[in-house]
């Protein structure tokens, strides 16, 4: 936790300039006790869910609560333009994913069903929208970062083309990460940029067909073949000027 | 397993250009009996740990063993003429790493410590040469490529510098992925490249003079903290080519 993410109701009311004070209890308490060993007068990195960070002084620290005096000065980094449609990976992956997607600063995520994305897939809890923010919050404090991404789901493809993706990469470069592809993968992409990676096992022809379709360009990652893990942040290591 | 791995010794004799039997027992036969449901006739992606790359036909599959009909005609894809040398991290991560580096393509690792490395962590199975072994060929298998990366262990970071670092980055691009450093990391470098990733927590200030003394150029990742398990593939996507 290199950030402690206050949510709005645990701060104080107060000047957004001046000093305010915040409570905190469950696993952040329990992080600043027994990770961080933070005792009054300390100071902690701090941010505020969906807004501004900065500092905190520890004013008190006990069984039930980390009592803070915050001060939100600064805005957190800025998101990379980058939109990330992702198959919909087995569920322990897509868990550890959320968090590296909301640390790496991807701005949304639309989680999709392919061909090959295995349906029962879609039942995991993991997909419940606190999972989903408990899992985007603990990448933003890896992060240093305040905004949650934005995080879609659809489970059928079809719907997903026509009504979500052609209108939404008008003007935003949009690469398919697909094996064979004839071009490489591009270096440093000025602007906006949506992705779409595939499941284990690929994309089916239809699908780059209907994605070539409506605007996509298929890229290539080399003769290795990676798991998704890796893949996602190789891409926006590529990709992100 | 995108691709089954013959040791030598599965092997057997015939010249090179020719199909030749294998017997395969243990993991790799329960994986091709119950993951990929091989059957007689079944052709399998195999290769031959530090060689070629090639096809087989499933002669039998029972719970003793798998027998193959081998033919090795194509080389593995070629390696990233990357050399990653690595703050060793937390054992689990550590293993989840070394699968990774494998399939990534990366030629060596050489694992450090560092003034923030815990030294605990030397103490770890994770680091026996046969469970490095196992976690490479993972990768492998993944990246469908045969040639394990070297690996090498300095615990301690003076003869390290001095006796590896030194002589071993003459003409390469020599780079130490270090927060705040005024440069930002550069992309698509040409030819072979060291990349020094440091611990959690970071370098210390000596360490980063003593490594820009000897010819390392400290490079900045932007202002999130990443972890070190997105920031490896992420360095591999934007220097390689």
């Amino acid at each position: 936790m290199n950030c402690l993410l206050l949510e709005p109701d645990e701060l104080g009311e107060g000047p957004p300039d001046q000093p305010r004070r915040a409570r905190i209890e469950g696993r952040r308490r329990r992080h600043a006790e027994e990770i961080l060993r933070a005792e009054a007068g300390d100071r902690l990195r701090v941010g505020l869910v969906g807004g501004r960070i900065g500092s905190a002084r520890v004013l008190a620290l006990d069984a039930e609560a980390l009592e803070l005096e915050v001060l939100l000065d600064r805005d957190p980094p800025a998101k990379r333009p980058l939109e990330l449609v992702l198959a919909l990976p087995r569920p322990p992956v897509f868990r550890r994913l959320l968090s590296t997607i909301a640390s790496l600063g991807i701005t949304r995520l639309v989680v999709a069903g392919t061909a090959r994305t295995e349906g029962s897939f879609w039942q995991s809890h993991v997909l419940d929208a606190e999972e989903i923010r408990a899992r985007l919050l603990l990448g933003l404090e890896q992060a240093r970062d305040t905004v949650l991404p934005q995080v879609e789901l659809y489970r059928y493809f079809e719907p997903l083309v026509d009504e979500v993706l052609a209108p939404r990469i008008a003007g935003r470069r949009a690469l398919l990460a697909h094996p064979g592809a004839p071009n490489s993968c591009p270096h440093a992409v000025d602007g906006p940029i949506t992705l779409f990676v595939g499941p284990e096992g690929g994309f089916v022809d239809y699908e780059v067909s209907r994605l070539e379709g409506i605007g996509f360009e298929s890229v290539d990652l080399g003769p290795r073949v990676l798991r998704v893990e890796p893949v996602v942040p190789l891409l926006v290591g590529r990709l992100c000027p």
